[in-house]
C-alpha cells in the first residue's frame, strides 16, 4: 500500500517542468518514505509505504524498494537513489559503518556505500554519524546528520534536533564536531501513555496545543529553584497538581511536554551545550520545533529555525561530493 | 481467593501463645494485605487477597473486608482493625483528609477516622500525609508515613523510602517535617518494559542482581562530570553501551536500575535532602533497600536501614495515641 503525500506539483505536467534528478529514501524501521527531487532540492513527488525494514521478509529489500518507487524509474529513467535511516543499520539492507565526528560534508560523502540495482540504477547508502567523545559511550545518530548539513555548517553554533531521541550538536570549523542524544520524546510518550500520568490524560491527537499549560511545565523546569534539577520529582507534579486542583486533566499532556522539554534544555545546559545569551539552531520535521522555540528564551537563548527541507538539502549536499555520480540513463 | 503468607507462628497452637491484639489492613488498589498482630507488634498471621479497591464492586468494602479477615474475628473476638493505603482515598471506602506536615504521631492519630463494623468491631482509617510546602504543588503520601513513624522520629535526619514512587523525608523535632516524591521505580519500569531499552533486555524475574552492572550505572550518575546531570541523555547509554560492545544485554536492566537510583540520589542532593557526610535512613519493604544502601556511599552517605516491620510498628504507634480504643469483646 502506497500513500501519496502532497508535494509541490503532483501532476505529470507540473513534474515535467521540474525535472527529477534523484530519489531520496528515508527508510526506517516502520515505514519507507520516498521523495522525487530536482537537482536544486525541490520535491516534486513524495510518498510513504509500509515497507519499513521490520516488515521486509527474507531480506527482500530491493523488491520493497521497487514496490515503492519502481514507477518513478519507468517515468524518469534510472535516477540515482540516496538512502538514509535504519536501512543502513545492522537490521537493514547493508550495515554502513558510522563516520566519526568531527565530520563535514566530505567525510560524510566518503562514508557512503553504493550498489547497483537490478535495473542498473545506483543506490547510495549514506552513513550515520558517531561521536567517539561521547560519555560514557560513543553516541550515534543515523539520518539526523543530513538535517544538520542541510541547516548549514558554516557557523560555529549549537543545534538542537527535536525528536523521540533529540540530538544536541555542535558545529565547529565547518564540521559537526560532537553531539549528544536526549531521549526526551520517548520519555514523554512513556509518561503519557503508560505511567500514573496516563490514567489522568493521554495526549489527544488532533487537539490544539495548550500553550499556557506547556509553558507552565517549561518554566518550572527552567526555574531558579534547586528543586528544578530534580527531574524524577518534577514529573510527580503532574499528579500533585491534579490533587491540589491546580491542573486540569486536559492540561496534563502539554504540561508534561513543557516539563520534559524544559528539563532537556536544563540538562543540556548542565552538560555544556549552551550558555545564557547564546543563539542556537532548531531543526526538525515532526512538529516539535514550535515547542523548542518557545522554551529557548526561558533559558536566555535566541533561536533560529532551520528549513523544513533540511534533510533533503543535506542529502543532496552530501551526494554532490560523492566521488562519482551515476547519471540517469 | 485468600493467600496465606508465612509469618511467625502460623499454627493455631503458636497463635494462642501470642495473643492477637489488632488487625492491620494495607488496602491498596490491586490487593488487600491483612496482618494479625500482637500488642507488641508481632505478626502472628498474614494473608493477601485480591480484594484491591479496584475490584470491589458497588462499594461493597465491608463484605470484601469480612471475606478477608472474618474468620479472625470469629477466632479472636472483635479486634480493632487499622487500615492504611488507597482505601482511605477518593476511590476508597472513606476519603480521609491528609494530615499536613510537619506532623508527628499525635497529629497522625488526630487525623484518623473510625467507624463501627456490622459485627461491632471498630475500623480505624489512618490518614495520609501532605507536605503543603511542596514545590510546585503540595506533595502527598498515603501509607509511607507509617514506615517513617516505625523507623522512629526521635532523631533529626533524612530518610529515603524506596519504591515505585520513592519518598525523601526529613524528620525534625520528633515530627515528619517535609517530604518529596521521586517516581524512580516507575521510570525504571517504563524504561525496561516499554522503551528502546525493553527491546534489548527486560528485567528477568527471579534472577540475581548483577551488582557490577548496577554499580556501573550508579557510579555514572554519581560522577563528577557535568554530563551526569543530564538524566535524559544518561539513559541513552543503555543503547550506546550495547552498540559499543561495552554492555551486554543481560546487564542492561541492572545497569539502568543503578542509573535511575543513582540519579534519584543526585537529584535529591540538588534539591537539598542531604549533603556529603550525612547519615540517612533507608526504610522500605519491596526489596529495593539493598540497592539504595549500595548507592548511598557513592554520595558520601552512611546509611541505616530501618526494621522490616516499620509499617506495623508505625501503625501501632499511631493507634496507641487514638483518643479512645475499642477493646476486643
Amino acid at each position: 500500500m502506497i500513500e501519496e503525500i502532497a508535494a509541490g506539483g503532483g501532476s505529470w505536467e507540473e513534474s515535467l517542468a521540474n525535472t527529477p534528478a534523484s530519489i531520496i529514501v528515508d527508510w526506517g524501521t516502520t515505514s519507507l518514505r520516498a521523495a522525487l527531487v530536482t537537482a536544486t532540492g525541490m520535491t516534486v513527488a513524495a510518498r510513504e509505504t509500509e515497507g519499513g525494514i521490520q516488515f521486509v521478509e527474507d531480506r527482500r529489500f530491493e523488491a520493497a524498494l521497487m514496490d515503492a518507487v519502481g514507477d518513478w524509474f519507468e517515468a524518469h529513467g534510472l535516477l540515482p537513489v540516496l538512502a538514509i535511516g535504519m536501512i543502513t543499520s545492522r537490521n537493514g539492507w547493508i550495515e554502513v559503518p558510522y563516520v566519526d565526528a568531527p565530520a563535514g560534508v566530505d567525510e560524510l560523502a566518503g562514508g557512503t556505500h553504493s550498489i547497483t540495482l537490478g535495473n542498473g540504477a545506483t543506490l547510495t547508502f549514506l552513513a550515520g554519524l558517531r561521536n567517539p567523545a561521547g560519555e560514557p559511550f560513543p553516541d550515534v545518530m543515523r539520518g539526523e546528520e543530513t538535517q544538520i548539513v542541510g541547516f548549514g555548517l558554516e557557523r560555529d553554533m549549537t543545534l538542537v534536533l527535536p525528536g523521540t531521541h533529540s540530538k544536541w550538536a555542535r558545529m565547529e570549523n565547518g564540521r559537526i564536531d560532537r553531539f549528544q542524544t536526549y531521549v526526551t520524546g520517548e520519555v514523554f510518550a512513556l509518561l503519557t501513555r503508560h505511567s500514573f500520568i496516563a490514567r489522568t490524560a493521554a495526549p489527544q491527537a488532533g487537539t490544539d496545543v495548550d500553550w499556557a499549560a506547556f509553558e507552565r511545565g517549561a518554566k518550572l523546569a527552567a526555574g531558579g529553584s534547586p528543586a528544578s534539577d530534580a527531574f524524577l520529582a518534577l514529573i510527580f507534579s503532574a499528579r500533585t497538581g491534579i490533587l491540589d486542583g491546580k491542573l486540569a486533566p486536559a492540561e496534563i499532556a502539554d504540561y508534561v511536554s513543557g516539563l520534559v522539554i524544559g528539563s532537556e534544555f536544563r540538562q543540556a545546559r548542565a552538560a555544556g551545550w549552551f550558555s545564557h545569551g547564546d543563539r542556537i539552531g532548531i531543526v526538525g520535521n515532526d512538529g516539535l520545533n514550535d515547542r523548542y522555540r518557545r522554551v529557548a528564551p526561558l533559558f536566555g537563548l535566541s533561536a533560529e529555525e532551520g528549513p523544513a527541507d533540511a534533510a533533503t538539502k543535506g542529502v543532496l549536499a552530501i551526494s554532490d561530493r560523492l566521488p562519482r555520480r551515476v547519471e540517469p540513463a
